[in-house]
């Protein structure tokens, strides 16, 4: 990497992994050490994204897998141009909350179309950006839906967290599959841990990854 | 065909070229001739479709290449699930103003993303639907921007109406690439000539085609 690029991280896994806690702890931990970091998310993330999102989770809406699929991508396409790009090239990090691994998980494998489908849409979506690092927040889905239907805000569950625990075995394999295949990129942490010690480990391997990826370079 | 199977027959051209008229013009002469008929629209076509028509056509909007072409996606895949092989299926006439194609023309050409990228995710889009005959409504493009500033509603021109004039030549290139492509499948229709003249004409042509297409089968 040179001096002037900046980084981009993303968290990933399926509902109730606690990833978007450990976003929000990875970014406090990194501005309380001077650096200047973009927290964004996805679905959302620019303005057309945030009313895809509200399409996209709303729990009356229903629509074919190829649709919601397209709709990821256009947000993406957006996200991805409109904000990520630019905030690596002026030198700050960057931290989505779910990136183009999401749609290889959920629509590739929850949906069935496919993880070698999605892989070349995000292609195109993505105009080939990839995280330097993910951290999959690995989780029985069963035991991340128990903790939605506990949350504080007592929320009912989205379109998405609606769908059967079949459905979420198969995002959280897919998931797994994909960092199987990219090692070098993708950090699997065992989010069953509680929230402390996964928050103390998370900067440490993430200084881990960026030193070593640095000697190959 | 089957004779339980419906027909589907598309619309496509440039801003101006009188493709909604003619599309009118022959669901009228079909329905007086006993025909169901399902007059259906892209962008739109489903409430998800209509709510992305607004967002793609608005003025004030911008996004990249990319995710525009994705909309148009995540709509034409809402559109063809929901409304159009339902409706063939149970054997209607579907008559579409604009469909794949326009993506080919106006993404491909226009955006410059190129053909073969957007035939590739017509197809996830369509599940490899196809139409039965398709009129490409060929004009200068030049002469059809001058129609609709001439129109009664004297309506401001939407975000892709505006584009510059380059950008609608390339879409009429890219329109005529592809019906030489498909040439049993494409009808051109040289939409200069006067509408009564036109809508006498498109029957006549339907009638011969599907009679032609009846004799490989």
């Amino acid at each position: 990497m040179s001096s002037n690029r900046g980084l981009f991280i993303t968290f990933e896994g399926v509902e109730g992994c606690g990833k978007s806690t450990q976003a929000e702890r990875l970014v406090t931990w990194l501005r309380e050490r001077g650096y200047e970091v973009v927290l964004t998310r996805e679905p959302g993330g620019t303005l057309l994204g945030e009313r895809l999102r509200d399409a996209l989770l709303d729990v009356g809406g229903s629509m074919v897998a190829e649709t919601e699929l397209f709709l990821y991508l256009a947000s993406r396409a957006e996200h991805t141009a409109e904000v990520i790009v630019p905030a690596i090239e002026r030198g700050s990090v960057v931290i989505s909350d779910r990136y183009a691994d999401a749609s290889v998980a959920y629509q590739g494998g929850g949906r069935r179309l496919g993880a070698d489908l999605v892989r070349s849409l995000n292609q195109v979506a993505t105009r080939s950006v990839k995280p330097d690092v993910t951290f999959l927040m690995d989780l029985d889905p069963e035991e991340g839906l128990t903790r939605l239907d506990g949350r504080a805000s007592g929320g009912t569950r989205d379109r998405i967290e609606r769908e059967t625990i079949e459905f979420h075995q198969r995002v959280r394999e897919a998931y797994l599959a994909e960092a199987e295949r990219e090692p070098e990129r993708f950090v699997v942490i065992d989010a069953g841990e509680d929230v402390e010690t996964i928050a103390r480990k998370i900067p440490v391997i993430l200084e881990e990854r960026l030193t070593s990826s640095g000697d190959d370079n």
